[in-house]
């Protein structure tokens, strides 16, 4: 689908964690090592990811209201993971604070989804392409060394100091761009983060990725509408967008 | 000139006009051009552009003095050509405001010295190499894709809300990497900016740009330290700094 109507975009925001990266894998893979590193291979690493996956979910939503003031994602990721431990019955408090920092930098480790680079190489010959995370700089910095994600910029949470689903990330993305909210594309695999975009005027490319769950539905199917294009994959997105 | 006791730096982070890119070479090329369009062919184009960028130097000194809110350079950069075209007798006022808005974004044009792009690429196999600039976001991504500079994350003023030689400039930085000032070098061909970001722990590292000033000695030609390295432009610090 695509809207023959629809103006290019001056540019495109990326939705990372999900919608570049598979973070599901590498969160499992790393989360069983450690889990098998403190005597806990009992726990099911897949389990343990998705509890930590979801802890974020719940915080981003919550987070304006919360009234607390910004703190990076790698701080929010630190407190999920401890709670995380303690909901699998471990205190993190006798686990060794080098060993629960490099199990939270495996979301800096994160392997990009087989299409991503290829495509954001070719949607980068015609459009600058940034970020549009709640991660941190220096976690997006990391993760695109890792990847080889060839980004324009890191933008997102720490720039807007706002976390989406909160409009001013989304507003104050495109501000910073010096564009018009309406000049600037959302590319997600999240139905509710393109919704929320919409809702502040940006233009919508919903990518596919029915694994990211590890096949199940994800939480915000619910969210689904018409969005401006919808793609498989990256590569997919840039033949949508006319990109060689 | 190396110190031999130096640890290597966690991440490079580069001051951007004059270290980087050749600002001088650009202002004078576009100025004229829009000179010219205003009927203005007679007011020199070396010294219009040396005007406008001595305007600069004085703003970013004096801003936190000044009180004023944050502004972006891009709108800093426009504020200072009107005053500069004031100075050559033309009302801005009577002027085309799409002219003017481009004539400012030739600073969006500048164009890297010889040995940035080849120099940058090498350095970055090895580290992160991010701006420090009191350039905003939008004018370092336009400059980034005309010039082909392959930054791995632009920070600097726009991210820690503070221009250089602010403290906050340098230690917000390295706040935002997640690194202790002292991982952090900074890279410019300033003395007066190696000089404050030394003054925050940082180390230094100087790239010599005769041509800077069209050949004419720079204006902190005083403030010159014994730098942690020095070099004579970057390809030859990849060489100090061993990379490939």
């Amino acid at each position: 689908m695509s809207s023959d109507a629809m103006t290019a975009p001056k540019a495109l925001a990326f939705d990372v964690f999900g919608t570049v990266v598979d973070w599901r894998s590498g969160i499992i893979r790393d989360s069983a090592a450690f889990l098998a590193k403190i005597g806990r291979a009992d726990v099911d690493a897949a389990g343990f990811a998705d509890a930590w996956r979801f802890r974020y979910i719940a915080t981003m939503h919550a987070f304006r209201q919360s009234g607390r003031a910004f703190a990076t994602l790698d701080v929010l990721h630190r407190e999920m993971l401890e709670d995380t431990l303690r909901a699998n019955g471990v205190d993190p408090a006798t686990l060794d604070d080098a060993l629960l920092a490099d199990w939270n930098r495996a979301w800096h480790r994160l392997d990009p989804w087989p299409d991503a680079v290829a495509g954001l190489t070719r949607l980068k010959a015609r459009f600058p392409i940034v970020t549009l995370t709640n991660g941190n700089i220096a976690l997006m910095l990391a993760m695109a060394r890792h990847g080889a994600l060839p980004w324009d910029a890191l933008l997102g949470a720490e720039v807007t100091r706002a976390y989406k689903p909160d409009r001013q990330a989304y507003l104050g993305t495109a501000e910073v761009l010096g564009l018009a909210p309406e000049q600037l594309c959302l590319v997600a695999a999240h139905h509710s983060d393109l919704a929320a975009a919409r809702a502040c005027g940006l233009m919508t490319a919903y990518v596919h990725r029915p694994q990211e769950y590890g096949g199940v539905q994800a939480p915000d199917a619910a969210a689904r509408q018409d969005w401006d294009w919808a793609a498989e994959n990256l590569e997919d997105l840039a033949d949508l967008l006319g990109c060689r």
